[in-house]
């Protein structure tokens, strides 16, 4: 393992900005998660930048940028999984890996959401724990970065 | 119903600042059907704000800041009813009603236009009826708020 | 639009003399829904024939007739809308303009039901309004006739 | 071939009665080919019942009946060939041959009409010669019957 | 149990006025069949009703008037049961439970009698053992009721 | 009928075992509904022998050795109906009919539950009927053996 | 009709120079059906050449030479019905009338035989006739011509 | 979190005894990773049984154990994932949280692996990371439990 | 041709912009080939402009732009040309020529790549000839403007 | 070739041990079929061990033995063919080529039998020749190992 | 077996002249693949014409042929197998046995190569040999003949 | 680029000897097209063939050749594009560079036309730009040879 911090870029998608109103979450809100995430990072020495966006094109220019200023990178790409085919086409650019999220289980809900056209250009997929996806997705990207 | 003034708001997807274009609405444009939609719904005592953009993610932040200004809702989805999940997602957080309009029959064009995926999550459903699909949202949505 | 004072034919398919058996109606009843279809075609000026079959031969039968009787019509098809072809031929020869109406959200119901056959030789569709599908028909047909 | 004169009965489907309104037969009618149907049948030494109804039960008992009746039958089964199973079943049932015939050129039409559930239980089938269609399937039963 | 003497109806669809026709019920014709059926629900202490038509809208307003008369039902729909979702939406609406039967094994006949629409509205299905079907339908349905 | 006694083996899947977990059979249990199975046969003067296992491997033994020691069977194959085609296979070579049951309605559950492989290799199908199905199949199968 | 005497072409596709191998047409040969063809069409007045080829090329070539020597033509294509998209475009270049025919019934067979990429630029579809086919195209071509 | 000691099952399906022979696990057998799992099970104050079994039968009796033994069980199925529908109402009758956990990314290889059978009545997946995917599975259950 | 100096628009899609990451352009970079392209472009006496965009938005907006600025436009659409049906229409409103190019070969690619949802709205498609399907397309161009 | 004697393992799936019942293999038996391909491969020079049995996990066992037994594998998968994945998985670990074979030709039977899991792990497939499917499988390995 | 020399023809499709260009044969060519075939033959004591064509005309004829000449046949269809109804056809009506073999696993290559249209009406297959494929189909077909 | 003349051959397939029929080319015939090809060329100082038929068997023996006697080619397979495997193979095996064209927008017709089974064994495909089609693929051949 390296001695230089490593960074890691965590990208949140479309709504995830508002997963309270979901009434699935208790009393945790969108910036409350993101503190746990940046702190679960710190405690194992990497330094995190969370962000979230409702815009595809936001998204695509920010794993552009991940190349740079990433070693790794996490994202819970909220309903892009299923069509964007856009953002994977980015992901695959960018030679660093990525580990797909999702706080719910996207297996036990509509049929259109079994189906994310980006796991097979990420390293792994995560889904199903609520906040927790996060959390184990930082501790499984400190193992592959 | 409620004394208090109710708000909506008229949401219109890609293309639809053109419909003129089309040549099949013979003087109308955009800008005078936003015209006709507000005044309609001011007939009827109800502020009406209608927004367009081109972009998917303009359009859900305005969806997740229709829940705080709004009673309830109508989108003219333009062809991002054919594949835009995220959009489907904003609509789910928000609890207010929403109705989907389209100016033309989407039944009876492309095959790709008969599936829409916003449907479910929207109350009912108008199509066909031209600048009318919106006038005739209005008279629905105000029953329903 | 016409001096002559216009006809309307509003048909309904199998199981609709029942709807208040379902429960989601409140206290309407099919008869008390006829009367409000009526009354508000007659507000409009136009005078207006509500038939109910669970006979998908009576409906074609009385689409055939409308030809000659009526300058528009709303057929609300009941679960003939996912496969009655004839009926679906039916309104293609007689040229005047028809409206599908449900008053249920039928795509937010069981798959077979967001496919209907009449969709693309209807003018317009009018979806999960309840009773108010009906009286939003009448508006809507009231400008194409 | 037998010395005894023989029956045949030609069976129309739904909308059948109104063809003249699709503008596609000239001044021909829906009774003006049912005397040619039986006129041709004539010629060629055979007795010929031709029965339209728009109800898919009528045709059913028709069917039944014909076993006693007739010697083979002609099937112009509009768009019930698309669906009814119960029409199919009833051919089955009845030994005596039929011939489905359509007027019009189903393969050449909307996607929907490419299928016929009935054509696996009837000996042959012509297709797209308008009213000629059913000429052409007497003079095939003769052959049959 | 109930001291007050039940009722049941058992619905016959298409076809099965001729099932002898078939040449696989040996002398049994529907006529036998349905005394069997009625001596069969004596013996059990329950009034029987049997009805046959083969037209859809004859067995859809009995069924509407089975709420009415009769404790639970039988239904033998011969091929409606493979497109008739009126059929389907009238078993739905009338509350007492349903039985589906068939005579015959459609699972090993040809691929469209696999699936069945009616299936999931009834409460439970019999094929396969011929007349037999309706009277094993007749223990299940004294079960339920 | 046959002096001797006849003899009918009851075979049960995977997880029918464990029934009484599923909590919508009150107070039974595998054990008690297995003892009603076989009272129900010695009723009708019939030799039964009821096993379970949750090996498919276990269950084609099972099926292979009923050949010499049963007139019939009942299988309520459980989960392995919509996969085993080697229980499938073993259906077939064994010559004595086969009675497909399934406590619960199949048909109004998950989608994948709609399609069993064993049916056309099976007399007849009951399904939905609880405990009872295995009861109803006893009745049917005395009637084929 | 015109004074000047027509001529058409009969063109059968591949295996059709040996049906009598098939064993279902009785003492026929491909050569006496052959001349059965042209002898029903010189009593209509009509020259006709008939053009067997095992080829697709040829048939190609002769389809096209067709345009300067036929007025019109009729297509028993054999199993290339269901795979010549070669032929089709053939079919559609040359603008004289196509009438396609098959002696068996296409329908009652294989699956892959129930569709024809043929059957929508031809003016229509005779099946099932065994020779018959050909002679009532020729009947049917006669009025198109 | 409970005083009481915890206990969880790792249950590894068919093949998983020999992953070093894919020769993409570095030095790392069968036999270490599953030392390494109930060491970090008993890091977590955590008791930890890991089974492996190559037949399925053995699974799902060693499921139906785990409702006594247990509080939660992480199932790493191998290909059973794909098919074993008694595996999955295994699971679903066990009421106590399940994990799937793949230690190879299953939407990066062959096109059948993209679709688990389990991973709707599981709480959540986790994919991709070789012998990580079990540490992390046992952090996940860890919060579930 | 018009003496008047032609206009044409070259749109990029999402990820256009880092292609030389993709490391199967050699020394190229996206701004190497879009001096290129202008220079292509002058050599023909026609005015280019280049426009990339990782938002679909931008694209639209530049579309709906070009109807007042170009006589034709080349579109490099990326991924999008698998899902934007939103560009699509965009397409379909501005009434100038569209050309699509790829610098891959999508049809030798993954699956979804082979279908674009633009192809039919466009005058023709270029593919895999890497930076030259912009040239040629430019050629292309020439000759429908 | 080698000097050392190769071994070689000959797998039968479920239902191959009462291949006699199915009555197209004459006077064979299970037994005298496996005594036959014994004494092919001696005669080749090759030792030979024939394993059968009804349960998947004793064949996955068994092909992971055959990594240390065996210089090449025969498998005659029976009805596992269709789903058992894990049994390719296993072939796919143990690296020694492994041929298909089937004694019947599973292309002329159910449609499900179209399909095997097994062929692309496999280095071929002989189908159809009964028990020389066996024999001809020793030839072909034999040039293999 | 019969005293009369037997005779055999083996068929070679398209572009089975050009194997050695594959590079996967080693110094085999076509021709030297033959002379094998030829000499593996007549040590069977079986005579053998090995036809190569890349016209599909010219092989059907061929087969035709083959009815005449030959007791039995080989056919290595190459691609022709995927789409070549006709020669299935053909293979139908002559009534000797045919294998059909392919040198490469065509179940391990491109998807649409998994499917052939003449495996049922062939006694067997034999795939994925190399050269091999041929001698075997020799050894199989002395066999049936 | 090499100072040897490069040779490259333009092969045509099916119905494109025919393309003034279609009456979209103007005063062009296929022999005045092929001019042009010739001499767009020979401007490139490239020696060019062109070669049409209709017949399949021809265009695969021509492509085998050009291995010998050309550098490059381009293909406008006409309607095989969409059936011949075999066309494909000979592409395949020949090792030069092929180029598919096509000179209408086969995405804009019939649905089957969207597929072509030889685009993804050539390196690139140029459609909808009617004969410019073929002079494009010459200036984009002159790149890869």
């Amino acid at each position: 393992m390296n001695l230089i911090k490593k960074n890691i870029i965590v990208l949140m998608g479309p709504n995830l900005n508002k997963i309270h109103e979901k009434g699935i979450y208790g009393d945790e809100t969108s910036e409350s998660i993101k503190l746990q995430i940046v702190s679960k990072a710190e405690e194992s020495g990497i330094s995190c930048e969370v962000f979230q966006s409702n815009w595809e094109g936001a998204l695509i220019d920010k794993i552009h940028e991940s190349k740079e200023k990433a070693d790794g990178a996490i994202i819970s790409p909220g309903a892009l999984a299923h069509y964007s085919y856009a953002i994977r086409d980015a992901i695959s650019l960018v030679k660093i890996p990525f580990i797909e999220v999702h706080p719910e289980n996207i297996y036990a809900k509509e049929n259109f959401r079994r189906h994310s056209v980006l796991t097979d250009v990420c390293a792994g997929q995560i889904v199903g724990f609520g906040k927790n996806s996060y959390l184990l997705g930082i501790s499984a990207l400190r193992e592959l970065i």
